[in-house]
C-alpha cells in the first residue's frame, strides 16, 4: 500500500506553455483530481520540449518516490513530441514498438479516414512513432485523440505519460487509467461542477450550502465570490471521489440537483458553469 | 551584459495551486511578457507553502544562474506567507525590517482605512511581517495591493518576487520593477490585446493580419481558432515590447487600431477581449 496520503508529481511539457501562449490547466485539473481522491501533489513543474531537461526532472522526481508522476503533454506525432524519449532516457528502457498500442493507433487513423478528417488511414512513419513505448509501459487508450496515453510501472512509482490537449488528458485520466488506479489508490473517480448564481451574499447562502454538505457528506463543497465588474456573484463549486468515475458523476450530479433546487426555492438562479 | 537571450526561472508559491483550486494564470503571464521582452524562459515549478521546499528549488534555480528568478505568492501578512523567508534561507541574509518598504506598507493602510476598507492603520505585526526583507533587497512598490515586491540583485540572478494575487504582480511589473528591466534588459515595456472576431476562416483574416503585420513590424500579431461548440471563431492576439510600458501600450493599441479598421472594411466585426 503507498503511503497515506500518496504523493504525486506533475511535469508538464511544452515550450507554447512557457512562450505563454497557452495557460496550463492541465496541471491544476490533475491536481484536484488527485486531491479529490485523497492524495497529495507536492510539486509541478513546466518544462520545453527538451529530452534532457524531462529526463533530468523525471530522474529527480523518481528520486523522491512520489506513488504517482504524471506528465503532460510531447505524445504527439511530431519530431518536438519527446516526452516518451525522455522517459527512454531517464529510466534506461529502450522504445519499442508496442502491439496493442499500435493497434489503437490504427483504429483511430481508420476511424478518422472513414469520417473523412484524414485523407489516409495509412500508419506513417509519424503515426507509428505514437504506438513506440518505453519496455516494460503499457498504452491506455485515448477515446478522443490519437495518441495512446502510457503506463509505466516502476520499483517504487507509477508512471503517466498524457496528452497535452485537456479533453485527451481527462478522459484517458476517467475511462482507461480508472482500473489502475483504483487497484493502487482504492478509488479513481472524481467529478466536479460549478454553479454561478446570481446572488453576492455569501452569508445568504451559507446555510444552504450547510444543509446540501450534511446531505452529501463525500461531497466537497465550496462558495467563492467573483467580481463581474462592480457586481459580485458567488460561485459554488462541488466535487466527490468515489471508487469508479461513474459513481462519482452521479454523486456530485445528485448534490448539484439537490442544491439547485434549494437555490430555487429561496429565489436565486443559479447556472452551471462548463468545465474548467 | 547578459547572455542573450537572457532566461529567466519562475517559482509558483501557494498550497491552493497545488490542490487545483486556482489555476495559475500568473506564470503565463511573465512567459508571456519575458518572451516579449526577447528573454527566455527555461523552467517553471509550482510549490507549496512550504520553506524548505521553496528554499530548495531557489538554490537549485541560482545555480543554473539564469538571468531572472521570479517568484509569485507568499508574500501576505499570513503566517502561510512564507517566500521571503525563503528567500533568506536560500540566500544566507537576514530577514530585517526595511524602513522604505515600511513607509509603503503604513501608506497603504492609512489609505485602506481612510477609504473603510480596514478599521484602524495601525502596524499590527502581520503588516510589520510584509517589509521584514532579506539583506540587499529593494522594495517594489506595489500600486494595487499591500505587499511590496521584492527585488534582491545577487551575484549573477536577479531575483524578484511578486505577490500572487494577479493585478497586484502585473501592476509591480509594469511600473516599479520597469526601470530596474530596464537597465538590465534595455526594455521593459510589454503590451497585449486581444480581439475576437465573429469570422471562422482563417484564410479571410490572414491577408489583413499580413498587411497589419507589414505596417508595425515591431507587434507581433498571432490568430487562432477557437471552438464556441459547433461553431469556430479567429481570435487575435497582439502583443509589443519596447523600452517603456507606456510606448508598448501605445504600439499596441495603435496597431489594435489600425486592424479593427481594417476589420471593419472587410465587414468582420471584432470584440475586445480582457487581458489573460
Amino acid at each position: 500500500m503507498p503511503a497515506h496520503p500518496p504523493t504525486a508529481e506533475i511535469l508538464a511539457i511544452g515550450n507554447e506553455l512557457l512562450l505563454g501562449e497557452v495557460v496550463d490547466t492541465n496541471t491544476a485539473w490533475l491536481c484536484r483530481f488527485f486531491t479529490g481522491l485523497g492524495g497529495k501533489v507536492q510539486r509541478a513543474v513546466v518544462l520545453p520540449d527538451e529530452v534532457e531537461a524531462i529526463a533530468a526532472e523525471l530522474q529527480g522526481a523518481l528520486r523522491r518516490a512520489p506513488a504517482l508522476v504524471f506528465t503532460t503533454g510531447g505524445l504527439g506525432p511530431t519530431e518536438d513530441d519527446r516526452t516518451l524519449a525522455a522517459v527512454a532516457m531517464a529510466t534506461g528502457r529502450p522504445l519499442e514498438e508496442h502491439p496493442e498500442a499500435l493497434r489503437m493507433v490504427a483504429a483511430r487513423y481508420r476511424e478518422l479516414a472513414a469520417a473523412g478528417f484524414v485523407a489516409e488511414p495509412d500508419l506513417t512513419p509519424p503515426r507509428r512513432k505514437m504506438a513506440m513505448l518505453p519496455r516494460g509501459a503499457i498504452p491506455l487508450a485515448n477515446p478522443v485523440g490519437a495518441a495512446p496515453g502510457v503506463l509505466l510501472p516502476l520499483e517504487r512509482t507509477l508512471l503517466v505519460c498524457l496528452p497535452g490537449v485537456p479533453e485527451e488528458m481527462k478522459a484517458i485520466v476517467q475511462s482507461s487509467l480508472a482500473p489502475h488506479l483504483q487497484a493502487r489508490l482504492g478509488r479513481a473517480g472524481f467529478a466536479e461542477l460549478r454553479l454561478l448564481t446570481d446572488c453576492g451574499d455569501e452569508s445568504r447562502l451559507a446555510p444552504l450550502l450547510g444543509e446540501v454538505g450534511r446531505a452529501f457528506p463525500h461531497v466537497y463543497i465550496k462558495s467563492r465570490a467573483r467580481a463581474f465588474g462592480p457586481q459580485v456573484r458567488i460561485q459554488i463549486y462541488l466535487s466527490a471521489a468515489a471508487p469508479t468515475p461513474e459513481e462519482a458523476q452521479a454523486l456530485v450530479e445528485e448534490a448539484g440537483r439537490h442544491l439547485e433546487g434549494r437555490l430555487a426555492e429561496a429565489g436565486v438562479s443559479a447556472e452551471r458553469l462548463p468545465a474548467m
